[in-house]
């Protein structure tokens, strides 16, 4: 649709008005943004974003994506024009203040239409990506008349440096994602000043060189806007939109500068860009023909929408298509089939090997998943259950080959899980998950469904050295709120681990896996044992004098340390540490039942993790004992690892005894 | 030099052969890139590489790096067939193995000639271009005369899909590094298979479009190699080669796939290899011939290092060089004035602006840092004393516009610091730790001397919301081996941290600093108290029932809490927790009289931090109380926020003498 063009200017000023004035209210945020874009913005969402503001969750939406998230205040004033129920202008008045949904940077818990949280620059680019490729891989399965939109994306040039946006982009390019847009606030200005400050880069031509098409714009040229989109529009490849801008675009002695970037602009300021740009309202009022035309705006997509539910509604896959986009698993969908074989037939296999196992089940069971490894395939057994690759010539593949792009791999499951419709994993070693962490937070405070398979969880690996054996990536992830960790110890309890990652709606989980081969050490599976996090695997024989906690692969090494104590005399109970997330969760009683509050001389307890030993003190109480590496590793081989980190039971029991006996 | 056409294939071969055969005997490792790359390498090391075996610290070596760190072997044969002193044959005889210096990924700190730890993928670039910086920034100090040398990578296909190498080549572009050469092993091969299952990009023209100029040449054919660095030579910008190769090149059956990368070739293919390159000497053994051309290039540098001794003898800044480059500060420094002053006239200041002010001082006294910021330049207070920017037209600048490129910057510094002769320190904030924590962790690994300047350090930051505050972060840096995080809680442990850090010369130091204002709690400055790690500030004035354990914002908090406690007669001790690895390092009579192990009902322990209390237990012990924040965080002013989340002492005193009274 196309805007009266003398609407589009005083409807723009509008989103000027409301993002300076809440940031003067506020004391605090980034006018600068939202002023230089409001005029892309405007004719964005104003003639080609389809969106309907009376339904947000409509499946075949376009997504929108705020990537330079300091600027949040533009989002909070198109949502709040375009007629979303909130934010109220009481929700605007109150940005940044405890409580309002108009948060510092957009959370996509707080109000529907931020489709993701941003304000880490680059990973709103990123999880543009992965949504654009769940549109293109439901579009496969379900077809046109089901999923038929666009990602469109706001991008500053800090987002355009961060290194993520490189990987984000060379995926896009590489699997001709012609559906996403991205348009740059080419304002030339960063915090510290000027751009070229910081960068002599040719971004159009490196976005070329990732087989993108790009267009240029002026930015407060509507005409020249809707020339540049619907050159985008018309490119099968995905387009970067350089809108040359001004930032802090209205207030006519600080635009062009930094200073309007992340400060208030000030009372006089403000004052004098109410006159430049003929906005004489009092703060936090909009004029009734501005707010109409906003709305009808918003209400342009509500024929699209209303004939996409009767379409809906005589699918024949309607009911899957809900399902999917609901975010529930296929009724009746269990391992238990897998795990029973399991039991059966005892294999000593590593348990990466094991969650491809799972996966050779499960992916069958569950169309929803969409796979993944950066480029470690063959070490992160994560291509399992026949599934085929997704490529631009079959999007409808559930593998995606990410390359070595561990960041741009979990923002773009990100982005896919916020999407809906499908449940991404991938994988990595563990010690990159490093290389992931801002994205694996992120999944966890947008709680996303995500499932990090990270393999080759500890100097177990060998002989790849310490710059590849996690140390302290256990402990450091397991303290990100709303996260599970798990690390299986057996080829059951990966299964098991599986089954409850799947199940997690809201949260995100490591499945942290080993290289070596283990033991099956678990010999019955009612009730998912896992689920509780921890529990005992062993009971002590004689009367119990110590706990043995330990987790994945160093359970075996606690039994076999736990058979040493009890042919001594020593009772010992073996304690499977899957999740401490999820064992913190038990109520009181569970959690007494199996490391109950008694004073180490009565029962000494004993972690055992090839990891930091920093915070098993919650579980061991101060005066137990903690067996673990807390320096970094070395290359050889994992047996004589062990060994020279202390890690087995020849090396434990003794200490065991002697502090007994102390 | 050039040596002469026939001996380059024979030796070329050496690298093959001892990199497939120490795989072999390893039964682990990568002998794909060695093979495909020991053509390019060898005319590198042979003719174009200055460096000197027999002296393998000469200040003004050229400085090489492999980034594609998993071809360790390729290093191994290269140091050894040009005679340093390690590895010997049965050093690569042991590779992979417990004790041997040939590690499965080159460690810096095992082998004089390995100048980074690499494997990490991109990093070992990343740091190439820090090398680079240096040199030229010492170049402007120095002259030609002491300063004059070039800086070589090696990376792969992974290294060049990685998004630090975006970041990492957008800095050098910008800066005009032209004495910085990438040989890119051009192998279209990964992991995976081809590099067509992942990417699509013309990576050549990414380069170009930041400044880089680009030569290919065919890298078996040693003319044409030689053609690329000539024409990478006369180019003053930096270059990128790309090299077609053959991955595996020489295994007849399995060159070209992706079999090679990163598995020994088997016996079979071993025995063809050396048939089909005519080797037909015995594992581990090259022929003397071979061994003394090898030798000849190695020494091709020792009358150009003579002739630098003989200019570093006569030269007028002999001393001060020797001293930078040896990494020691100047004779006397010291802060003390600076805080003297500051205990002269308290302030109550950000500790971030602290730290402006201790930069202040120390940058007009110490000529070796080079600061700068991830674009954050205002926020995190890091330019100060008077340092100008290092730009392309004055490298002799002592700031550097990293823009919005943390990892970059992390990398970079990592790259001046095993450069030397500089100290770099560099901004952004806390929560971006994890943006850059993959280079924290090579800091510490490497063991270098980065300072990491990171402000915003907690919910203090207020309305940025939960995408910026820091609540993980503090405690998961703190298990990192051998790194520093230092959270001074006023003007004076501000400074004191900043004196430590730079007398570390072998660890890197994370400072966590705070945005708000935080009052000036220290009377004195006697030998530096937070060189113990933890002091105890304030004594309990009645019988001590408590110790309340603080760092930085939260360490006022507690004095205001003990305060209230010594109102009602409970006596509380207030001991501020700088830095927990250098507490931990203090003899036990220390920690026992700051933190004495007796019983809570006793002395009640209380840790108070704004952040995970995930870990505390360690410091407070089990049934010690711990006050910090085990969720994300949230949008709005600071003061807010600490009542929300309980740290104020309304809401601690209460808790405390409830636990008291129980």
């Amino acid at each position: 649709m196309r805007l009266p063009s003398d609407s589009l200017a005083p409807m723009a000023n509008a989103i000027r008005a409301l993002s300076m004035d809440a940031v003067e209210a506020a004391n605090s945020g980034h006018p600068g943004m939202p002023m230089g874009m409001a005029d892309v913005a405007t004719v964005l969402w104003g003639e080609y974003l389809r969106h309907d503001p009376a339904a947000p969750d409509w499946a075949d939406r376009d997504r929108f994506v705020l990537s330079a998230g300091h600027g949040s205040m533009l989002i909070y004033s198109l949502l709040h024009l375009s007629g979303y129920a909130r934010p109220t202008i009481e929700d605007i008045r109150n940005f940044r203040q405890l409580g309002s949904p108009c948060a510092g940077h957009p959370e996509n818990f707080l109000l529907d239409g931020v489709e993701c949280t941003t304000g880490p620059l680059g990973q709103g680019l990123a999880m543009a990506v992965g949504m654009a490729v769940a549109e293109r891989h439901l579009n496969a399965g379900f077809g046109d008349g089901l999923v038929d939109h666009r990602t469109w994306v706001i991008a500053g040039d800090g987002c355009l440096m961060e290194g993520i946006n490189h990987e984000a982009i060379g995926l896009a390019g590489h699997l001709k994602l012609g559906r996403l847009t991205v348009l740059w606030d080419d304002n030339r200005i960063t915090i510290d000043g000027s751009t070229a400050l910081s960068t002599s880069e040719d971004i159009e031509a490196r976005y070329r060189a990732t087989g993108w098409h790009t267009v240029r714009c002026d930015g407060h040229d509507f005409d020249d806007i809707r020339r540049a989109l619907d050159e985008a529009l018309a490119d099968p490849r995905p387009t970067l939109v350089a809108c040359r801008t001004v930032i802090g675009k209205g207030a006519p002695n600080k635009q062009g500068t930094s200073a309007t970037h992340g400060a208030p602009l000030g009372k006089d300021e403000i004052a004098a860009a109410r006159k430049a740009l003929g906005w004489d309202h009092p703060p936090f009022e909009v004029p009734q023909d501005i707010r109409d035309e906003w709305r009808k705006a918003g209400e342009c997509s509500a024929k699209a929408h209303k004939s996409w539910q009767e379409r809906l509604a005589t699918n024949s896959e309607r009911d899957e298509f809900t399902r999917r986009m609901e975010g529930d698993l296929p009724a009746g969908f269990s391992l238990a089939e897998h795990i029973s074989g399991l039991l059966a037939s005892p294999q000593k296999i590593a348990t990466r090997k094991a969650s491809e196992l799972a996966l050779g089940a499960l992916n069958p069971l569950l169309p929803d998943t969409i796979g993944g490894s950066a480029d470690l395939t063959g070490s992160n057994n994560t291509k399992a259950g026949g599934i085929g690759p997704l490529t631009d010539e079959n999007y409808g593949g559930r593998y995606i080959y990410y390359g070595i792009r561990e960041f741009g791999m979990a923002a773009a499951m990100n982005g896919m899980a916020l999407h809906g419709g499908v449940i991404p994993y991938g994988g990595t070693f563990m010690v990159f998950t490093d290389y992931c962490r801002p994205a694996i937070r992120l999944s966890a405070l947008q709680e996303t469904r995500v499932i990090y398979v990270m393999t080759h969880d500890s100097i177990g690996l060998g002989e790849d050295g310490p710059t590849h054996q996690p140390i302290e990536h256990l402990q450091s992830l397991r303290m990100i709120p709303n996260l599970l960790v798990m690390r299986p110890a057996d080829a059951v309890e990966t299964a098991e681990c599986w089954e409850i990652a799947l199940a997690e709606k809201t949260r995100p989980t490591v499945l942290a896996l080993s290289r070596q081969n283990l033991p099956q050490l678990r010999t019955s599976a009612d009730g998912n044992p896992s689920g509780r996090g921890a529990y005992r695997l062993k009971q002590a024989e004689n009367a119990r004098k110590v706990i043995l906690i330990a987790s994945g692969s160093e359970l075996s090494l606690a039994v076999e340390c736990a058979a040493q104590l009890e042919a001594r005399g020593v009772g010992a109970d073996v304690v499977s540490m899957v999740c401490t997330q999820l064992f913190d969760e038990q109520d009181a009683a569970y959690r007494a039942d199996i490391l109950p509050d008694v004073a180490p001389e009565e029962i000494l307890r004993v972690s055992v993790e090839a990891g930091t030993t920093f915070g098993w003190d919650r579980y061991t109480m101060t005066h137990g004992l903690r067996f673990g590496i807390d320096r970094f590793g070395a290359s050889a081989p994992a047996e004589d690892l062990f060994v020279k980190f202390g890690l087995t039971a020849d090396a434990i029991v003794p200490q065991i005894l002697k502090h007994l006996n102390a």
